[in-house]
């Protein structure tokens, strides 16, 4: 069940996110949050996201959902079937959340996004605690997969299962936390991790820059894709994780690091690790260093997809599910040609400012290319199965010059099919509609084993034999009814 | 200064690695392990680093250089000016290392590749201590750019300069430990993180594999780029790590985290944690994961490295290192066409077996001219200065279907210059000197203010004249001395 309507009590970083999240993927949300400046602060966190979602993914996502300011939890609550609940971490606060919602709403799933209480005390003063859950996300909250689900003593187990079926939907990875503990799994770690680094910050053993670096530029691209336990188990050679716990176990007896107690936040400390940072960004303010961090998430994300792997299988699973949903939009539509690319976005080596180059509008339209014979059942499994199109003659003309940061679409129309082959012509538009490019692209179906051409499948004649009689009365680029050189 | 000759005294995972960093980087290598399976180990680590070498960039990379295995380690350090110490982690192991190191070699830099041992123990007995050094690397070694200098209390400051200037050449991002500690800054806080992880596996609130997914799908995709601090910089919204300090501080004193105590490695306890590390490979071998990791490390590095951050930095550094010294070999040759792009390695989407594809030919030849607009001095930095080239014609000749995954060089050469033109013939080699294809390309270069035709700066003319005046008895794409459509 996707929530027709979904209430967010808080609008801080996590619930702006949440916001974020929900409206780019179609949920109208209603906000309460008794910050007079939500407005301001939730806008510029949308509009970080808008464009993080750009570069995320071209497949077509639904028309952004609408959302409000609602005065109270109250107002919030009614009529959603979905409650975010995004408060400070103070169980008082949220359980007197939980009973103005249940003032008004008795029925909707209530999510809390809290980082480490238990949903058994969430939930204890609750007239309905079954549909209380505990669905943990991480900041950036409208990019990072991972959402630990969390189930209290009273909750409902077919809350769990409906949570596991509705995050991945919006592009997440839920993690079934099984045993409920005060601080989940990813924050238990995190914060060993931040202790062991607020330690060597006080004892003047390193900055925070250096003690950053020491992650990032090395054990922080392992914990990308494989966490510590796959890494070490790597890093012990052919005897794996048993030769790595015989190496290394000893050392974690050893006195190397503080684990007896935590320093004092005194407030020099916390002014000298606040300057640190500070130090650190180098002039980069809070919104400068969250575009970074958002385009370098959006790269690793398709970088890792690109290779089936971690976050980036979450990624794709998420754009098949989006084009599922638009190619069964499309045929309720028997005519229109097929929108393959939607609002493509920054490509990560452009220039602000400079025009569409040559190689993106190449890459833009193998993608869509690819879009079309994944619609057709020829995508990736098909390809593992020894047989695939490969593009053959391509023909390409620009007119307009775009420019290398906005939004573009493509639309993909078969031309015709012939027993090995397909034509396929692209149009790309900008955002305001101007034709910018054409692209008639020759496909020739081929076996790996051969390594010549031959007929698809059957199921793949069907489906492209479908699209064909439905776009046999579209114009082609000439505006005749038929391509160029048909 | 270069080493003319590295000996490396342990062939293990880190000591393979090293070989495999520094042969592909040029460095003449003699290895002394007494596994007498060292050479079949050590064979695998090459083998898997020569893969990932190709992916990682197609900046012109010296030939490798050869390597050996020696009988002894007097015979390995004979006439090495650097010595890499990678044998277990044992005080007395490493300084018999050292002490058979010193009979025959008073004057190459010795550095220890230890994880966590103090530089000042391991060179107290040394007769000249002055040379030893820790630079530690991390797993998989010919990768990650991280490699962590300690000096000891007898060090010469002047061998960490040195250590300064040579790893970047070679790839790496030296951070110099300015404290000597035990575990040093990176261990440290990767100890605190593995030793949560055992705990909450040894108390089974999860598995391997569900610790690993509660990294790798959040706080691990931000950790490839940003450590801790800054990641949390960012998590406190507005207010930054004093926000987040405020917030999240006092947990840090609740009794979330196993502070006290180790969990006992039984052999009971370290079966456990090896069948669910070997459950969660699901049947993927060693060489299986590493060569996922590979490819996901270079996918994460150079996507990074479109982002201009992190270890994406340091590999475009690397990359311009490798330019500058193939661009002063180049002129040493007057008249040959500059090699671009050398052994352009795997594409990341593509499938074992299928042709090279035309959106990998074109991106080949795309990154081809990048690298000669760099050589000329039109690389980033210019095009932040608001000027660029732009390509606006492209003639693309196949002559051969080529492989996704085998090597393939160019060979650019300028064919003309005009007053704002210039046009470049890109020729692609597979390995074995096949033509694969041809590529004709007109830029333009614009100003991006204007955008309109302008006249590229003056060192940037005068670079292309020298490269046009040598190139102009080559013959072009037809064979006749002047390029199609001249």
């Amino acid at each position: 069940m996707q929530p027709r309507k979904a209430a967010i009590i808080g609008g801080g970083v996590i619930g702006g996110g949440w916001l974020a999240r929900l409206i780019e993927n179609g949920i109208a949300c209603s906000v309460f949050d008794p910050d007079p400046e939500a407005a301001r602060k939730l806008g510029a966190v949308l509009e970080g996201a808008e464009r993080a979602y750009a570069g995320l993914t071209d497949a077509p996502r639904p028309r952004k959902a609408a959302w409000s300011l609602a005065g109270s939890v109250a107002e919030a609550a009614a009529g959603a079937d979905l409650i975010v609940e995004a408060v400070p971490e103070r169980l008082d606060v949220k359980r007197a959340v939980y009973a103005e919602i249940e003032t008004v709403n008795a029925e909707g799933v209530i999510a809390s996004s809290t980082s480490g209480i238990m949903p058994s005390d969430l939930q204890a003063e609750m007239a309905h605690p079954g549909r209380l859950i505990v669905a943990h996300p991480f900041n950036p909250v409208y990019l990072l997969p991972l959402v630990e689900l969390v189930a209290g003593k009273a909750t409902e187990p077919s809350w769990i299962d409906w949570a596991k079926g509705f995050y991945p939907g919006i592009g997440m990875h839920p993690l079934h936390c099984r045993v409920e503990i005060e601080g989940f799994l990813s924050d238990r770690l995190q914060e060993a991790l931040w202790r062991e680094a607020l330690w060597l910050l006080h004892d003047e053993v390193a900055t925070a820059e250096e003690l950053d670096a020491a992650i990032a530029y090395g054990p922080g691209l392992r914990w990308a894709q494989m966490g510590t336990m796959q890494t070490f188990h790597l890093a012990g050679g052919e005897a794996g994780m048993r030769g790595m716990l015989a190496m290394f176990g000893p050392c974690l007896k050893w006195p190397w690091t503080k684990l007896m107690d935590v320093p004092d936040l005194t407030d020099a400390f916390v002014d000298r690790v606040g300057d640190q940072c500070e130090d650190q960004a180098a002039g980069l303010g809070p919104r400068d260093l969250e575009r970074i961090r958002d385009d370098n998430l959006v790269a690793i994300m398709q970088a890792l997809k690109a290779n089936g792997w971690g976050a980036g299988k979450t990624l794709a699973g998420y754009e098949a599910h989006l084009r599922d949903r638009a190619s069964e939009e499309a045929r309720s539509d028997p005519v229109a040609p097929i929108q393959t690319i939607a609002g493509a976005g920054p490509d990560g080596s452009a220039h602000d400012g400079m025009p569409l180059t040559d190689e993106r509008c190449v890459a833009v339209f193998a993608e869509a290319t690819d879009a079309l014979t994944d619609l057709i059942g020829a995508g990736a499994d098909y390809v593992a199965s020894g047989r695939c199109y490969v593009t053959t003659e391509t023909d390409i003309r620009r007119m307009g010059a775009g420019r290398a940061l906005e939004p573009i679409t493509v639309d993909t129309q078969v031309l015709d099919v012939g027993a090995n082959t397909v034509r396929l012509l692209h149009r790309m538009h900008d955002r305001d509609g101007q034709a910018l490019a054409i692209g008639e692209y020759k496909l020739v179906h081929v076996s790996l084993e051969s390594k010549s051409a031959s007929a698809p499948g059957a199921e793949v004649s069907a489906r492209l034999a479908e699209i064909a009689a439905r776009h046999v009365g579209l114009s082609g680029a000439d505006g005749t009814g038929r391509g160029i050189g048909a």
